[in-house]
Formats: structure tokens, C-alpha cells, sequence
């Protein structure tokens, strides 16, 4: 089989592990002897219902909210769509409906929460007092002043009536599953979605001393909110998140692993460096050639013909204007380390079928596309530069479309080396 | 054994596998009927030199020039020391003595070359009517034009007296024996020190068309030596190179190699990532830490207990005005991204014991690292950001220092996941 088409048989065994459809029927909870209410958010959650009401033999009724264009046809389950990333007034409304939807249900009830990533600023419903605007002035200040994830967390928790197991405890005294789709780094629970289902070890004083850490000085209304340290969100052990129970049905390593696999079957030897590898994608580019030459020139880390694979999500510092995205920027930089060395082929793409802002997941490369790009008279540096690597991949018929592929276990970086 | 001092001994056992005293006993040519000359240069080469001369069993003489600061003291070979990395007069008549040195020499005659890096600015013989001054030119041009190292080297190897394989051709009839130590990507005998022993297969019209491509106009003089094109390097297969030898004596991968055997014997799995791995400092260490907590969480790449192993130069981009360095930098970033995880130490340090513009050859780090310097009140962020991690980690006591160690194989980062 030819490199490329290992390569995309890897891209699809990654995403087809992470699709709803295909994960969701061997997570049911057992059937409740009262109710069952669907409630959920994020990219993937309407995707998550739909497969979910396929296969629940049973009444249920419910409402799930996802982003603008990711609803997919339901019957019985309410989709209702809102803005990503920046929250909305239809995401609010569909978060305050939600507690709604759990508040009177009974012990002997089931709640199912479709949590996948995106979730956070979809189920964006502030403290009362609190408004829309409020929270985002400290969620820009935070993202500004270098707070790691954690601290922005326990701030937006503190900020939330439905972040931070919230929503759990809501629904207490029900049984709540929850089905998760790991997007994050280590696939930290309370970290998707602002884990809703989740107990947060966090306090009111942790967000206060985050916020003069960094010296943020919030909103008055804000202010008021963290100092009254009213209604603290649930903590491990907490009498309300006894019935809960946290599932994890797709996430970065087990796509991942699914790619090796067809990679092993394919003849590669395959080597999973990591599955929440970060850094500027440019950079990580050059270091995952830097691997692959040492692979072909030394046999470390290991002998060809091998597949070494990553997960995870890099970051781009846009300095140009062109068409890029994380994925293709990093196979860019990656063909150019690599120099044309034979017998090295890579494709990078996100597995949610949207590399930055194109309809494009991707793209291939291998030992002749630098070569065929100067043929063109294309100088592959100058769409590095531009951050335009979508538009290069266009140019050169090497890109990965998929369409939207309603799910998200971040992206799958495959190189194979001859 | 504790990890620290695990790391220390992989440093030790890295450096050991590249000192000229340790290795240049193995690889002494056979003793010629004629006379023995030694030449060289680069950072390495007296040391090399001092090596030589004491386990070789017969007459010589010789010439070997080093940077300032670098020479040790030899009996019958002449050390003179030269301006590097910007070329000075010193540097350009050693040059010259030596291509008179094997100029008379016959068949039965045997020249040594002992090539380090630095050797190319330490060798810097301009053409025939080509300044230093010219040179330096153009050099700088095809750096700031983001020529790749092969572009720049064929332009440098013909505007040179002596690189490109001219210095071994220079002693034809006699054998040579080029004894180097490699700091270069991917061990490419005709980058180190721009491999005056090695056939160039580059040509005057190869430097002409770089420049173009460039849009580099050399000064009149390199204008007309490159048009006149007389006098072209040796090619793949001149008669005048068939005495040669190359050997390389040390490299990066052996160096990996010894620190991996030193892992191994302490029980911890070595994984050697690659040899040559490049990229923006700070990143690098980003990408390392999601290989080391994806070992500790998944297994992948291997199992803990393991060692992961990488080497090669990143490099820095200075953006604060601290003391830093390369191998600290990728540390302290690296300690950053791990957020103080349990049983992961590491140690990242240059092989030639100067980590930058410090005399320090590199730090140690482990999963307290941050939480004592914020006990102390150092922000960790703030000294990456000012490049300042030399500072943080002399506060911490936490550097390691060993001296120049007149060797260079570029760094070992070397991190034990426990």
C-alpha cells in the first residue's frame, strides 16, 4: 500500500474511534426505573445525542446545546445551536433550561450529559448578579496574563451556575452518567467543558488570590460575586455527586492508538511520542523531523519502517496573512526540516475535520513536495511565513478534506519513515 | 541512586564518549614511511591535538589552530589561537602556513587533520583577490536570507582557499587522515568545519545561482571571483582525494548512546529521541514535556521506569536581556509544561561545558523545581521570558558546572520519568 494511503487509513481509524455514532452505543448507562433526561454540550454533543437516541431502548426526553452548524437531525432530543467561542444569549438560555430540565427529578432518575469539548462557552450561564459581559472581561484578562488553564478554571467556575459539577448537583437526587469526549491534555475531567459534572476542588479564595496573582481587577459586580463566596461549588466528596459517575467515551490516546494499529498492520512499527504534545507548531514540526531523521539515519527511536505518531493541540503565533491552521503549519515547517529526505512521508490534520478557520483537515507530504513546489515556482518558506500553508496544500492537490466530523480528540500528527 | 545524580552520570558518560584524550587512542592511522604532519582546527582540536601527540609512537610536527582561550599545551605540535566565531587575521595566517606545511609532501608522507567544529571560522582563507572583509559579506547576507547550511556552504567553499576538500587536496601526493569530531546535524563530514578534507560536489555556478536566488549582490570582488570561476573545489572522486580517509571520532549519537547505556544500568528504559533535534528553545522543551507525561500517564512512548534522550542545538530567540542559554532555556520551559509532575527529573547542558555566553554547562531540574523557586519568590515565567534561566537556576543551586570541557557534540537533554 502505497505511504500516503497508510496515512489516510491511519487518519481515519483515528477519527473513527472518536465518532459518536461508532462510541456511544458500548457506553449506555443501565436503564433507569423513572426517567431519562438527555442534557449535554459541546461540538460533538449533537452528534453524541443522535447516536445516543438511536440506540436507547426506552423513553427520554431532553435538550442539548452545540455550536452554530454542528446540530444534527434529532427526534428526541431538543438541539439547540449557540456561538463558539465567544458565548452567546442562545447559549445562556439553553444552560438556565437545562438546570430546569434536572431540577425536580427523583432517585429514580437518569440523567445522561453529553459533555464534549466547546462545552465551556456553550454552557456559558454566569452567577446571578453576574452578567455575559462580566465574565468575558475576566476571561480576556485572564487569557492575557498567562494563567495556566487550572487557574482560568477555577476563576470561570467560581463565575458559573452550571460549571464546576453544578449541573450534577442539580440534578441531585438523580443518577447522573456522563459521556465525555476528552479534547484537553491528560484528559482532565473537570477541565472539559469546565467539567459540569465534576467536582471542583477550587474555592472562592483560590479564584480571588488567582485574580490578584495576576493583578486582574474585575468587574464591581464580579468583585461582589467572589467576595459574598456564596453557594461554593461541589467538592470531591460531596453528599450531591454521590450518584455520578464520569465516562470517558473517545479521547486523543485512544484515537491514537487506533491509528498505530493500522499502521502495524500496514508494516510500520508504530510509536506513540505523545497524546497532548504542545508547542508552537512551527517548532514542533522541526522537532518531529528531527525524530524521523534520527529514525532513518540511527534506528532511535526506533527501526524503519515505523510510524511515529502524536496527538494534541499546538498553537499558532499568526505573524502573516495567509490561510493557515495548526495542522498545516506544522507539516509545513516539517517538509521543509525534512528536506526532501526520501522515503519519509507525514500527514497532519485535525481530527475534527477543521484546521483553523478553512473546511480543510489537513494535508499530506512526502519526499517530493518541496520539490514539486519550486517546480511551480512556489517558494515554500514564503507560505510559512505567510502562515498560508492551506493555500500551499491547495496549490499543490495535498490537502485532507473531510467535512465536519461532529466530533474532536484534537489532532493526529502521523509520520511514516521507509 | 538518586535521579540527580543518575542525570549527572549520563552527563558525564556523554562528554567522556566525545574527550580526545579518550578517543583519539582508537582511531590512530598506521604509522607512514615519511614523515607524519598534523593540521587542524576548530574548538576541539588541541585538545585533540594534546591527544595525538601523546599516544602516537614516531616523529611529527604540526599546526593547529583553536579559538582564543581553547588552546593546551602540546610539545611538538604548534598551537595558535584565532577569533571565533567572526574570523580574525590570526585564524587567516594559520590558514596559510598550513596549506604550505603539506604542500611538499609525498606519497610516503601522512597528514593528520584533526576538524572540530568552529573549524570553519578558524580556517577562514579567503580566494585570491577576496577579502576577509568580502566574505564576511556575503555571510552574513546568506544568514540574514535564510539560505539553508548547504546553500551557505557552497557559496563559502568557493571564496575559500582551504574548505571544500582543498586542504587534503592541498597535500596530495600524501595519504590523510582526518580524524573529526562532529557537531553538526545528521554527522555531514562536509559541513564540519566545511570539510576541508571532503569532495564538494557543489560548483562556482551552484554559488552563483544561491546568490541569485538570495537576491544577493557580493561585493565586486567575490562578483568577479565567482564569474571567473577558476581553480574549482575537489569533486566526488578527484584523484587528488583518493588518499583520503574521514573518520569520525565522536558524534552525537555515540555520545546519546553512552548517556543511554549509563540509564540502563540504573534501571531506567532509554528512549534516544534523535540526535540532531532542533527548533525555538522554549518549544522544544514543551514538546519534551508532553512526551514525558504521555510516557507517565500512557506508557507511550514507554513504560516508567525510562530515560528519553535527545540532542542536537536548538536555539534562542532573545527577546529579554537575562542570562541565558540554550540548554537552560528548553529546561526551564520544560519544567514549566510539567507542572511540577511527580517523578519526572531531567538535565539539559551543552557538551562543551558553555551554555550560552556563561561558563555553565547547563541545570538540573525535578518535580519541586518551581514550587522552590516560588517559595523563594521567583516567578519561573518571568526568567523565561527575560531569557534569564541561567539566573533562576544559580539561585536555585541548581546549575551544573563543569568548565569548557575542550570537547563539543552539542547538548544532552536527558529527562528520567520515574
Amino acid at each position: 500500500m502505497a505511504a500516503d494511503e497508510v496515512l489516510r487509513r491511519m487518519f481515519e481509524a483515528a477519527v473513527d474511534a472518536a465518532l459518536p455514532a461508532k462510541v456511544v452505543p458500548a457506553f449506555l448507562p443501565e436503564p433507569p426505573r423513572g426517567r431519562t433526561v438527555v442534557v449535554g454540550a459541546g461540538k460533538a454533543s449533537a452528534a453524541m445525542a443522535q447516536a445516543f437516541e438511536a440506540s436507547w431502548r426506552g423513553p427520554l426526553s431532553g435538550l442539548v446545546v452545540t455550536r452554530y452548524g454542528h446540530a444534527v437531525p434529532c427526534e428526541r432530543i431538543e438541539i439547540v445551536e449557540a456561538a463558539h467561542p465567544v458565548p452567546d444569549a442562545a447559549g445562556e438560555a439553553a444552560a438556565s433550561r437545562m438546570l430546569a430540565l434536572v431540577a425536580d427529578l427523583g432517585p429514580d432518575d437518569l440523567v445522561v450529559a453529553l459533555i464534549s469539548g466547546g462545552g465551556s462557552a456553550l454552557l456559558a450561564l454566569p452567577a446571578k448578579g453576574v452578567t455575559l459581559a462580566d465574565k468575558q472581561a475576566v476571561a480576556k484578562a485572564l487569557l492575557r496574563s498567562g494563567a495556566t488553564i487550572h487557574e482560568m478554571n477555577a476563576v470561570r467556575k467560581h463565575l458559573s451556575r452550571i460549571k464546576g459539577g453544578r449541573l450534577a448537583a442539580a440534578a441531585y437526587p438523580a443518577r447522573v452518567v456522563a459521556l465525555l469526549v476528552s479534547d484537553v491534555a491528560g484528559d482532565d475531567l473537570s477541565v472539559i467543558a469546565s467539567g459540569p459534572t465534576v467536582p471542583d476542588p477550587s474555592t472562592f479564595a483560590d479564584a480571588r488570590a488567582i485574580l490578584a496573582r495576576y493583578g486582574i481587577e474585575p468587574p464591581a459586580a464580579v468583585r461582589r460575586h467572589l467576595d459574598g463566596a456564596a453557594d461554593e461549588t461541589p467538592k470531591p466528596g460531596d453528599e450531591r455527586l454521590k450518584n455520578v459517575t464520569n465516562r470517558l467515551i473517545a479521547t486523543p490516546q485512544r484515537s491514537l492508538e487506533a491509528a498505530a494499529e493500522v499502521a502495524r498492520r500496514a508494516g510500520y512499527a508504530p510509536l506513540i511520542l505523545g497524546d497532548a504534545i504542545e508547542g508552537e507548531a512551527r517548532e514542533v514540526g522541526r522537532v518531529l523531523a528531527g525524530i524521523a531523521k534520527a529514525a532513518k539515519a540511527h534506528g532511535h527511536p526506533l527501526k524503519a519502517p515505523c510510524a511515529l505518531l502524536s496527538g494534541g493541540e499546538t498553537t499558532v503565533t499568526v505573524r502573516g496573512d495567509g490561510k493557515g491552521g495548526r495542522n498545516v503549519e506544522c507539516l509545513l515547517s516539517f517538509a521543509i526540516a525534512i528536506e526532501g529526505a526520501p522515503g519519509i512521508h507525514a500527514l497532519m490534520a485535525d481530527t475534527d475535520g477543521v484546521d483553523g478557520a478553512e473546511e480543510v483537515a489537513g494535508a499530506f507530504v512526502g519526499p517530493d513536495t518541496l520539490a514539486r513546489a519550486r517546480a511551480e515556482g512556489l517558494d515554500p518558506r514564503a507560505f510559512l511565513k505567510n502562515n498560508d500553508a492551506h493555500t500551499l496544500f491547495a496549490l499543490l492537490d495535498d490537502q485532507i478534506v473531510t467535512g465536519p466530523t461532529l466530533t474532536n480528540v484534537n489532532d493526529l500528527r502521523a509520520i511514516l519513515v521507509d
